[in-house]
């Protein structure tokens, strides 16, 4: 049985009910939401609704009509960005970022829009005053992630949030590692834009991603299309969420979402948590013990997610994973995990890092195990 | 027993196997695909390579790596009309488009490029000529579906395939209502791109869509992030299909789509046309039979696809549908169907029309019970 230590690419496995559910969708109402009037396409209408209801209860949105379906994160990130972020706008972001981010802002400084980086610690740290410092007249836009994917470090988004109210610039927060397990309150939290996937956190299936948008912010549309409303119009409706929803929707994967996100309302947010937290103890706690072993991030289990990005010497990260998938069954990732500026603030470019991420459904023994195939690793090595 | 008459909007059911082939991706496999190099990673990304080379069979494509994965037809023909399209481009369209193709063309008037939208008859049919004569020396691109969604009118798309060639314009065919029930080689038809839904005759769940780019075809790409290559690099990297596939993919969504066309393969798509074809001959000779019964289109059913449009003398096209699914429990749509240029050009623009649109697993034995309550509702309204 495969030690499934990839959660930050995507949670696997999924609760039950995620299957089940979406199946259930699939063979009993698998009609075109909001596009009929039939039974069928009336029960998948609702289906749809219902998670973003559960959306909205887990982030505390008030209006489940400001929750915007997307395929994944990075289209929820593209419509934030491009939507807010004109020629002669500022956007302030982190060198943590993952290319989700840094990409579409890499595009839009093609079109004229002023980027400033901020540089975070060698643990991948954000001073938050270092956002202030970076504010202009034109800063239109504070863009950053709530955890590096590499380091799991957690940025102090709540302070960050407050320095964008005061000086009323919007917020947006790339929620990819932290949704579904660490506590976000949009509205405590000054969040003005929200973007995260389906699949990581939120225990729904890939293929889903989710924006939420602040009631009052009118975004460009990136698609334009079918919506089923305002039928006779050839411009896309201004209607929200059908302005940004063009086509039909994924229905049997949010559905599964929905499913994911009541397994984490019914087991409790927190106990999720903890348990990821345990985990991530005992691993650093544990890697702390081998030599030759250098650990990036704050190596604290109260600063970062359940990520843990490890060296072994000046061994090749892909090798060391190859290792431990073929001899292990240990399913980890290496390299570059598409975040090039958080491995310049590492220090990792080159050599990049092997990195578990631990989920709701591992267990003690399997972070045991990866001790034990880590420390066999690392002999091995000396004995070469 | 609900008979299903959507299959216009989305195909219900699909077959078995999609079903099955889903719920094993998701329980067995579901990993990030070409992120991670251990084998749980590999085996959805070698599901992801399998289902583009089932697209390439269908449609005569030579090289996997041009058909790029959406998320739904919608998001194709965005990524195709907005990839190629700049100001002071020229496009010629038809009068019988979805919204799907209008209302991104719309958005593209806003930046300065010029539309043509070629008149089509009463019937929705389109005279090849007239697109010839549209042709201006800025003509970029011809873009037009294959089959009206309103009345099914089954459009020349090889005969302005070949008007495309000659001139070196580029063609976009938007397959929507014929992917995987009519032959379509990009190939012999000249199609430059080609967008389609998974979901509707390709029988793969919401969720999905292609885009078939031709070799040597470069769009502006719509989407930037994570692509899981050139990790290193800020800007969007040029390989294809990961410069327009940015973030994670839907891979239980894409398996599904794999399923689909593989039962399509498998069954012969010859025998699932002409299925629909018998269905759609019963229908029309039978609707024929009923007076004050108004049938659009080509009424003919070598010339249309198994899509009916109908209306009841002047009676609300809703009412009507909405007695059709409460007491006879047949689920069609009514309305304008996201089509309003297509309405206008049949002249139902106000009453919208009712549409009843078969796929592979209705039955004749269903099409009669349809006869049958549309005769019933038919002397019920004269008895009022």
């Amino acid at each position: 049985m495969t030690i499934y230590l990839d959660n930050a690419a995507t949670t696997f496995p999924k609760p039950e009910r995620v299957y089940q559910e979406m199946d259930s969708c699939l063979r009993n109402y698998g009609a075109n939401p909001g596009r009929s009037g039939h039974k069928l396409a009336l029960d998948a209408g609702r289906a749809i609704y219902k998670t973003r209801e559960l959306v909205c209860q887990l982030f505390n949105i008030e209006n489940p009509m400001q929750v915007i379906f997307t395929s994944n994160a990075t289209d929820s990130l593209n419509l934030a960005l491009k939507g807010v972020l004109r020629s002669g706008d500022h956007v302030i972001t982190t060198s943590m970022e993952h290319n989700s981010m840094v990409r579409p802002i890499t595009a839009l400084e093609e079109i004229g829009v002023e980027n400033t980086i901020v540089q975070c610690d060698e643990q991948g740290v954000l001073d938050p005053q270092k956002i202030k410092t970076a504010i202009k007249t034109n800063t239109k836009l504070i863009a950053m992630t709530h955890a590096s994917n590499v380091t799991g470090t957690l940025m102090p988004i709540q302070e960050v949030g407050l320095i964008a109210k005061e000086q009323g610039i919007y917020f947006l927060v790339d929620g990819a590692q932290t949704a579904g397990v660490y506590d976000i309150d949009v509205q405590k939290m000054n969040i003005d834009l929200f973007a995260a996937p389906g699949h990581k956190g939120l225990l729904g299936p890939q293929g889903t991603g989710i924006l939420y948008i602040r009631e009052g912010i009118e975004l460009r549309h990136m698609k334009e299309g079918g919506t089923g409303s305002k039928s006779e119009q050839l411009q896309q409706p201004e209607i929200i969420p059908d302005r940004y929803e063009s086509g039909t929707p994924n229905t049997p994967g949010i559905v599964g979402l929905g499913a994911g996100i009541d397994f984490i309302l019914k087991t409790g947010i927190d106990k999720i948590r903890e348990h990821e937290e345990g985990l991530l103890k005992v691993m650093l706690d544990e890697f702390g013990n081998i030599d030759k072993l250098r650990i990036y991030g704050p190596v604290d289990p109260k600063r970062q997610t359940a990520v843990v990005s490890i060296n072994i010497g000046d061994e090749d990260s892909s090798e060391v994973s190859y290792v431990l998938d073929k001899v292990y069954d240990i399913a980890v990732r290496s390299g570059l995990h598409c975040a090039p500026l958080a491995h310049k603030t590492i220090g990792t470019f080159e050599q990049g890092t092997i990195r578990f991420s631990m989920g709701y459904f591992n267990t003690h023994e399997e972070i045991m195990k990866v001790v034990t195939a880590l420390k066999q690793i690392c002999e091995e090595l000396e004995n070469e």
